[in-house]
């Protein structure tokens, strides 16, 4: 019988070789499409997602016999999913126990099976795409591409990444000491993979699975269980997730509480007591800066990888296409309402105005021409509802209201028609001067924008270089029609750790990070300390145990 | 001209292809000989020794008019060598100013320069021998191996394993992602390695550079200029080492201050402000597990990697060679007075005896067999000095006397004859019941081992793996005629985070560690959480930035 690591032998090389070259390249395909999927692939996902509304979903882990849940869909659905409630020491003690057979297992077949469970999400990725959208928030094609095949592009990256550094240790060599005209010293060494111990992962709501999978993937194939903690306002998309993947560990002959999900409600939060809890050696965590500087304070000797938030720019110095900017900036503020970690807030600009192709624009024009930008992409309200999806947490459109006090409001957010029963938001920009850093230089999440007017491009990029290094970045973007200004921002955003996007202007946005090619954070400031993905995001997973024998 | 990168690229080659077959190499001759270093080496660097003793030593650094040095040799030399004193924000500031140039080098640049200065320090193997000897107190050829060719190896591998991870990154690409019938979306993507910032390296006192070479070239090549805090009793040696390295940065056109010496008085100690200074991003520490404890406590955000202390153990269940079984502890005992930190301290032996060639062996005739193992390697004054060397630290006499209460003593321990004016003690050996924990548990630092009686080899490897990973331990050793104890002790040993070496009869002892093929800790108990060296000891060193132009 083929094993599961030859099944996808060619998907992981291709993986590893992508990863190096950084060039482009998709393992599942983004394109929701009956050809690819099957034909009856959606309207089966969707009778799957109906048939779990208001039941209990249970994934045959030990449970206290209590229950869980409490997912609302930002979309107004109802959704009254409920799922066995663990104590947070019985997981703790079934990880442990299943971990052992785990990290003894070979590299192979512990990849085998992230390679089979990764082939499998894809072949869901309708089903997950239904419960991400209802999680999240996200529209449809969101939810399929960045939920389902953009996720597991991840995932399958961090078990590249793993493979990769595992795959370097030779299993056994022979080491010759030459001794002159003595015979050689020699020594035969085995080497072998140990795992750390009990891994956490640390999901968050607006992206469930893309931000969960790299770590989850990277900790199990270096053979750590691991224990998913989701968001309690997106517990589903994982739930899916693990009961697919508890499925191929069990076919494959382990234990299938290898991967456990440890649900609560947010009235009764459990993440605290996994984070301390002595046993939980790696902890991988999406969410705020508050929470995460609280996760990297206590989680004692575990290592910890984090993404938090930041505040994204946009510098605008000159352009020779004008409406190809500005429709391009206004797409990136409306994709998912602004919810995305790398949509931009802070928009810099001369208050002298720019040089651009439809010649000099003052600093008022550019704002308005953003403005226009917006109107016109979202004055379809079917495409307005399709690029914005709804906004997954209440207090977003608190937010949205408090800020218009700030400056000078350029455009009103409103509601979109037709979403019934949705919470939905279209982007606000409010235009203030540089000297407003009260205003502007702190994260505003959700469909929230500042123009900002500067004294100079160089302002412009001192400022939103160092508010990256500051206050964390996690994109940043410029446009320019000098190379100068280029060179100097890319010196800029490189010691902000801040990616740099320049003069897009077409089908590729400042949010977009792919994998295998772009870093998404750098762990080179406040914005997180991991980056997806690179060695230092696998390397350390995982340690290296030596036996050496004498020969002779 | 050459460059340094070219000149030594071999070199590099050779130490990076080592380092994934782990097989023996090293680049450099660990033989103290006039016709490898030179006739006139030894002599040279004596007289350039005796020539610092007494005066100030002066690497050109900023500094604030005061004086620090207090270093006395464990062989009775007066020193009297001063340097330079100097604020800690004077260095941090230098530091980063010289970072600046040195961060936008480029690796083959950065890894050129690393590779002439170990080039250099080999050539100065004699000189740093000298002031290794006279500040940890090891013999002259320990010092000269492990303090020369052996540090300079582990340099090297250093260098070749973060060259290996920065070399992955592809300069420029174009990301071409196919849109169907049109065209493809285009990106020019350009990667660059940024440092993380200030790099702090804090020395020990047992092995200078051994200990110091490895987070400081790791370090220096990702592209973090490097504040070297020496241990107070042990400057000389990496003031030696730093001089050097600041004549090849300035000959490469860099700032020398890419390179600093922070030394201090043992009264006054400065490490404390360096570790929580909030510009120092990264800190590698040898020494105590308290001052680690601390390190790692109060290191803020700074990337921390240690190696702290841990207590080795030899479990014997049997052997085909009881001599070549004593003989090999007793060298491992005795070697630089068990101030190593692989060296062995506990010594687990059933009660009931064992099976040897020379037929059953009581356990009081194992025990005695170690002592007169002992006996035998330095009953000649001579040679006992030569591998004894002297005692770093007056505390560890003391130590020394305060265990012979602890047990039943099974060799005293005693001054060595001739060693005039050096601080000198052979190994004792105390006789102790697995039940008494409190003896035996702990660290004793020096030449202090405990013979210890279990109910069986099973509960030998129980108590030594367990200890192992709640203490930490940087070595295990094994004697069995059964493959089945192999298998059981390398599950154990594996799990407890300590190499395991099995019956080692000659030349090679379990305190040797060798660079490209041991991993020296493993990152997987307490005695430290970095490893020498893998990747995960340099891939997190750097960060990347990235710029994204669209095309077209």
């Amino acid at each position: 019988m083929t094993s599961f690591f030859e099944r996808h032998q060619a998907t992981l090389q291709k993986a590893c070789e992508t990863s190096r070259t950084r060039t482009y390249w998709a393992a599942y395909p983004e394109a929701p499409s009956g050809k690819i999927y099957g034909e009856t692939a959606k309207a089966d996902a969707q009778s799957t997602f109906d048939a779990m509304l208001g039941q209990t979903f249970d994934l045959g882990q030990p449970n206290n016999g209590g229950a869980v849940g409490g997912e609302v869909s930002p979309f107004g659905l109802e959704m009254n999913i409920s799922y066995p409630d663990a104590d947070v020491e019985q997981l703790v003690t079934a990880s442990k126990e299943a971990g052992k057979a785990w990290g003894k297992a070979s590299v192979e077949d512990r990849v085998g099976v992230a390679l089979e469970w990764l082939d499998r999400l894809n072949k869901q990725s309708f089903l997950i795409a239904n419960a991400v959208m209802h999680t999240s928030g996200q529209a449809f094609m969101m939810a399929f591409q960045a939920g389902g095949p953009h996720a597991q592009d991840r995932g399958l990256e961090a078990v590249a990444y793993a493979y990769d550094e595992m795959a370097k240790l030779p299993g056994q060599v022979r080491w010759e000491k030459p001794q002159g005209k003595n015979d050689p010293l020699l020594l035969d060494k085995t080497f072998r993979i140990v795992p750390r111990g009990v891994a956490l992962v640390i999901g968050c709501a607006t992206f469930p699975t893309w931000n969960t999978y790299p770590g989850l993937f990277a900790s199990l194939v270096t053979g750590n269980p691991v224990i998913v903690k989701p968001h309690p306002a997106a517990i589903l998309p994982l739930a899916v997730s693990l009961k697919i993947g508890r499925e191929v560990l069990t076919e494959a002959g382990f234990d299938p509480n290898v991967l456990l999900l440890a649900a609560d409600n947010a009235d009764a939060p459990k993440t605290k007591d996994y984070v301390t809890h002595k046993d939980v050696a790696i902890i991988d965590f999406t969410g705020s800066s508050t929470f995460g500087q609280w996760v990297r304070e206590n989680a004692g000797n575990a290592l910890v990888y984090t993404e938090e938030a930041g505040v994204n720019s946009i510098v605008i110095d000159s352009t020779d296409n004008f409406r190809g900017m500005t429709s391009n900036i206004a797409f990136s503020l409306s994709l998912y309402t602004g919810q995305m970690c790398t949509a931009p807030q802070n928009i810099y600009i001369p208050r002298g105005g720019i040089e651009t192709d439809q010649g000099h624009k003052s600093f008022d024009e550019v704002a308005e021409g953003i403005k226009i930008g917006l109107d016109k992409l979202l004055g379809d309200p079917a495409r307005a509802a399709a690029i914005l999806g709804a906004v997954q947490n209440e207090a977003t459109i608190g937010r949205i209201n408090s800020v218009q006090s700030l400056g000078r409001v350029v455009r009103e957010s409103n509601e979109v028609e037709g979403m019934n029963g949705a919470r939905s938001a279209t982007p606000t920009v409010v235009a203030v001067d540089a000297k407003d850093e009260g205003a502007y230089l702190e994260e505003r999440f959700g469909p929230i924008s500042f123009v900002i007017a500067t004294d100079s491009t160089g302002q412009s990029i001192e400022i939103a270089s160092s508010s990256a290094k500051t206050k964390g970045a996690i994109t940043a973007a410029l446009y320019t029609t000098s190379e100068d200004v280029i060179d100097q921002a890319a010196d800029a955003f490189a010691w902000g750790g801040a990616p740099l996007s320049v003069n897009l202007t077409g089908g590729i946005f400042v949010n977009q990070s792919a994998a295998y090619s772009d870093f998404h954070v750098t762990g080179a400031n406040p914005a997180g300390n991991a980056a997806l993905t690179d060695a230092a995001f696998v390397a350390n997973r995982f340690r290296v145990a030596t036996l050496r024998r004498q020969v002779g």
